[in-house]
């Protein structure tokens, strides 16, 4: 089909005339689909099922040092655990600590302790009149609320394919005192399914912070989630490079099993140098008597090292693989080379972002949602829900079945197309005008 | 024997030369015991093992609104959880917010919002000038661990035999807008295992305080354990009585099956006032996708129900009552009509509080660990760790065996008598000089 942009006004209105059509029939359907959240689905979940048989009231509940996991203390997470989540990260085990079931309660944590008493010493960001986060975007929405909510000013970074603009990013780092932290999901990002090249990574590892207390906030959350077996990005451990380059103390990295075995019951994780995990531990030791160790036993001996665990993903590829090619092979029929939208093609993570024409994203949101789509909102990607050019939609496939998602990318492709014309009518109507 | 305080000089010194003589020969048994900190037994934790049997590969993993307890979602816990861990605390399920496996986290980041967000629109605490706590002691040491980390001033409010006195506690509240809390263990306290009054708990609900965001932090970590079946103490519900009083909002209460299955991995929950709760969940909702909403699917279906959950506690009952008799037999035995200390002889909870003579308590601590038994340190059952008589000693007795306990007893009241005649001996010295 000929590209939207290169339409006459008659033709674009022949078309809106079909799309309308194709709407109204799409609406008698009543169709219910969510493609809105990176949940993972029941059958990944049910691929661990493995994990509840592994311990029993048989069961001896000693971890390797020998500590009774059923009891209070060792607040760092046991041995076994602690080795397998630093296996995921690419780290030492004793730069790791263990904690509950949420990565995303760890960044809280990390962002309130750095808010209530401040990082290694630093002056607690309370008590600063401001305190700025660079975001790159499009990103993680639950990252942006974190930190709107304790006030802090966030800096959009746009994302290139190798990562954020690095040169906006040193350009921040080297010269505000202000700017104490950066956002990143560094492998599969969340939307965009982008990993940081090697030259990114390093230079983050180089950067030369204006304030003291800048640290990373390295959300390695799609670290071993790649969809395929011959295709993966591979994405260079950064506490060593910032180790090498004389930053040492410079990230904060988190993981977690959310994504692995089950996504409210898995364990999370936080990396980091032996400075900032003393600095940590003098508030967590406070804050809790320790994490769950019987389900940080459970995890450790149903996986039992790194091998297992990226056996047990191959087969959550296998599940989710097909979803994802779902929707890109709609995508490619039905938008390709229409000129009114592009997508990026991610080889692991949960997500696939969408960029529309600008000025396009909110309204296809909801024509979608009136045909029982349910998306992200739009804006969601973007700081304060902000998305300045009102473009990028993030596709969430795991959740549905890839017959739903192919259904549900069907209605989007639909709704692109109509929102895409009646835009371009309006263009062309201001311009007659 | 005849009491210390009415003993001549010279039966004092005969006195000290024959604890002096036992001290020794304690000395060299080499004795390696804990009665330290408020664990379970290991057989405690053996009890609840079937707890492990409850989920397996098979097991149907939604709760009963339909949720899949496995994946991401409903914040506040599954309605199961909430109904059992409202009714240990004698509260209606929507009242309940079920947590993670610690209490003590729930109360920490209770603070730490209240700290960085403020309570209910009042003033974040972190932009005041002053707050205050005020501290029932003996107390709890991490209670006061947290408050102190935040800056926040401590006054202690000295308990009686019905809960802290609330002269004091009404004074300070309806007079200073800067006390925002009163930390309470109002069932078998922490140390002393007492029970607040009913008339103690009206006065509480009925205090009118000059703070709007002052809250009651009632951490009833010892509702259901008991050591007696026929002997029990029995607390009002101060929900309930607070909404009678006018005062809906002013409590926070916590509680945990901490001491009930697993010790690091049981389940927490909080009660409290709808606008309380809706309040917290602002934040939580940022803060985390979800508690281990398996873990709370396991204890559920584990106990079923309250009467479940009391019967488990019979065997706990069974497990720890000997302990505690052992300690207070050896207590009774060896201290009684001394006039050298005074102890609670409590009906439930983990401890018995010992009043030494003023000024011995850090030295008999130091005089026990020197003989090989590790007790809470002097002073942490205060503010500050400063006790102003230095002489409440907190017993923890459920650890180790009841046949360490009457040996840990034993070298305990060897070092009172010791550490009692030094002092009445250099006190005679100050006299005559």
């Amino acid at each position: 089909m000929k590209a939207y942009n290169v339409m006459t006004r008659k033709e674009l209105v022949a078309q809106k005339a079909e799309l309308d059509r194709q709407f109204a029939e799409a609406k008698g359907k009543g169709l219910q689909l969510d493609m809105s959240r990176g949940k993972p689905e029941p059958a990944q979940l049910d691929m661990g099922m493995g994990l509840l048989d592994v311990l029993n009231s048989d069961s001896d509940m000693k971890s390797m040092e020998g500590i009774d996991t059923r009891n209070y203390g060792l607040m760092d997470g046991i041995t076994e655990a602690k080795h397998l989540m630093a296996d995921v990260m690419d780290v030492p085990a004793e730069n790791v600590i263990v904690y509950g079931n949420s990565s995303l309660a760890v960044m809280y944590d990390t962002i309130s302790r750095s808010y209530t008493h401040g990082v290694m010493g630093a002056t607690p960001w309370c008590k600063l009149d401001k305190v700025k986060f660079l975001c790159p975007v499009p990103g993680y929405d639950r990252h942006f609320a974190i930190t709107q909510h304790f006030g802090i000013e966030m800096i959009p970074i746009p994302m290139t394919s190798t990562g954020p603009d690095m040169d906006l990013v040193e350009k921040y780092v080297s010269t505000d005192a202000a700017v104490k932290g950066i956002w990143c999901v560094p492998k599969y990002s969340n939307p965009q399914g982008i990993t940081y090249s090697d030259e990114t990574v390093k230079r983050f590892a180089a950067l030369k912070p204006a304030a003291e207390d800048f640290r990373i906030y390295w959300d390695n959350a799609y670290a071993i989630h790649h969809l395929y077996e011959d295709k993966q990005d591979t994405l260079l451990e950064i506490l060593s490079e910032c180790e090498k380059a004389g930053n040492p103390d410079m990230v904060f990295e988190f993981c977690s099993t959310s994504k692995i075995t089950f996504s409210g019951a898995g364990m999370a994780a936080m990396a980091s140098s032996p400075a900032n995990l003393a600095d940590t531990k003098k508030t967590l030791t406070l804050q809790t008597i320790g994490y769950d160790k019987v389900n940080q036993l459970r995890h450790a001996r149903y996986f039992k090292n790194l091998e297992g665990m990226l056996a047990h993903m191959k087969k959550h590829a296998d599940i989710i693989r097909p979803k994802f090619e779902a929707v890109l092979t709609v995508l490619e029929q039905e938008l390709g080379g229409l000129g009114i939208g592009e997508w990026t093609k991610p080889l692991g993570g949960y997500f696939i972002s969408f960029e529309a024409m600008e000025g396009c994203a909110k309204e296809i949101v909801a024509k979608c949602k009136e045909l029982g789509v349910v998306l992200t909102g739009a804006g969601a990607t973007f700081p304060y829900g902000k998305d300045p050019k009102d473009s990028n939609i993030r596709i969430a496939p795991t959740y549905p079945t890839a017959e739903e998602m192919a259904q549900a990318t069907d209605v989007f492709v639909l709704c692109v197309k109509l929102v895409s014309v009646e835009k371009l009518l309006q263009e062309a109507v201001a311009e007659t005008a």
